[in-house]
């Protein structure tokens, strides 16, 4: 997957594709768009030699694979795939305990760009998703991480199961979302630790979920059948993050 | 906005409305189409006496305002948006203090579809959306709401901030989300609260803000700006089901 060329669209994941270091090849800016974002983007792209090109809306609307360009297209080497070890490697350099997000087969590009986002502010050390049957990393996916696919490191897996039983070896503790599994607040979520979200329609897979060590609930009051697979993996990412604090500051559970 | 025709789209949109009640006129079915919830959606047209239409996958796709009508499009009357009024009755009829959701601004039907779904798992009775600058009650935000838009009440409001000074009069408390503001879990959430969300970009707006009595702020570890606008509100308003739950059952906080 490396070095193949992909757009980045939208001033925010422009920009922190700018001062996060990755390198673009071309800037395309819409001719006349001067707002304040914009003169930021170019001032960047100036300053790290990057070709820009002034061109017509029409231009930038037909380049465009999100359709959410906001006057800035960049291209860049495409985004590449991370290793699982990559992964553990920055927890250890961070003298943390690993936290990573597994997810069996999120479709919807919003929603994987949007959990890779909530990893990278829950202090995830990274996300693991499988080959077959899920959305990989499109443009899509990199607008809607806001910027966070420069930071969070992303390993493509054959096997999900595999891979877990792998990461178990290693010390690591497995929880899996679901909608009927005992209630979050419950389980200790503290250690190294995936958090296992599943498809938008179906959950977790059966072999999948059979790896995990323990499941976990969100408290549902409403009417209506399940939250919004990146608002579940939200909810359920955080009460990890709080019991990790608490745990951190001496007050338990 | 009462009686005007809507769309809706979607095999769990479609069918959340026939199962809430909602007189539906009109159901038009992707000829061909026999797929397990399309038959339930069939089943429970004929049980309302909804006049079916089996059509082209073209002609479905042509009427489509959301472009993922998934073989299914009701046509129903519209949306009607509720008075603050009756969302304080919702409350008081189930003996809980009140639990309402302030969007200050939300552009993206997404997010307000997520968020509306999320209000109602959360066990929140209703939503607050402001008149002007803000998106209403589309297709999209029925559909991405995943049929929470039936049973969780929308009240459009012209001025968020008088509706925030009546709502104190009641004796409701209002957190506002605020990035810079104080940490979510040392805030007291539980008694009768309003939560307030800002819009994707800027947050909440300083006057609706100043009307607040506290700020909670989630934890940010990573190195990006802010979570997406649905999952910071799926965060928070989790950590006021957190504070509830706890409170409700004699453990503190």
């Amino acid at each position: 997957m490396r070095y193949e060329e992909q757009k980045i669209e939208g001033r925010n994941a422009v920009l922190e594709a700018f001062r996060s270091g990755r390198t673009v090849d071309k800037l395309f800016v819409q001719d006349g768009c001067k707002e304040g974002s914009v003169l930021s983007i170019t001032r960047e792209a100036r300053k790290q030699g990057t070709i820009i090109s002034f061109v017509s809306r029409e231009r930038l609307d037909a380049m465009s694979e999100t359709g959410k360009h906001q006057g800035v297209i960049a291209q860049a080497a495409a985004y590449h795939y991370a290793q699982v070890e990559d992964i553990l490697q920055i927890a250890e350099k961070k003298g943390e305990p690993p936290f990573i997000f597994l997810l069996d087969g999120i479709e919807d590009p919003h929603n994987l760009g949007a959990i890779i986002r909530t990893a990278n502010l829950a202090g995830a050390h990274g996300v693991i998703i499988p080959k077959h049957r899920a959305v990989g990393l499109t443009a899509v996916v990199a607008r809607t991480s806001a910027g966070a696919l420069n930071y969070t490191p992303v390993a493509k897996v054959t096997n999900l199961s595999s891979a877990i039983e792998e990461l178990k070896k290693r010390g690591m503790w497995f929880v899996c979302a679901d909608m009927d599994g005992d209630l979050m607040y419950r389980q200790n979520l503290t250690g190294p630790i995936g958090l296992v979200i599943g498809n938008e329609g179906s959950g977790v897979g059966r072999l999948v979920k059979e790896k995990c060590d323990m499941t976990a609930a969100i408290p549902m009051k409403g009417d209506i059948d399940s939250l919004n697979a990146s608002v579940a993996a939200g909810v359920l990412a955080y009460e990890i993050v709080r019991q990790r604090l608490a745990a951190g500051s001496g007050k338990g559970n």
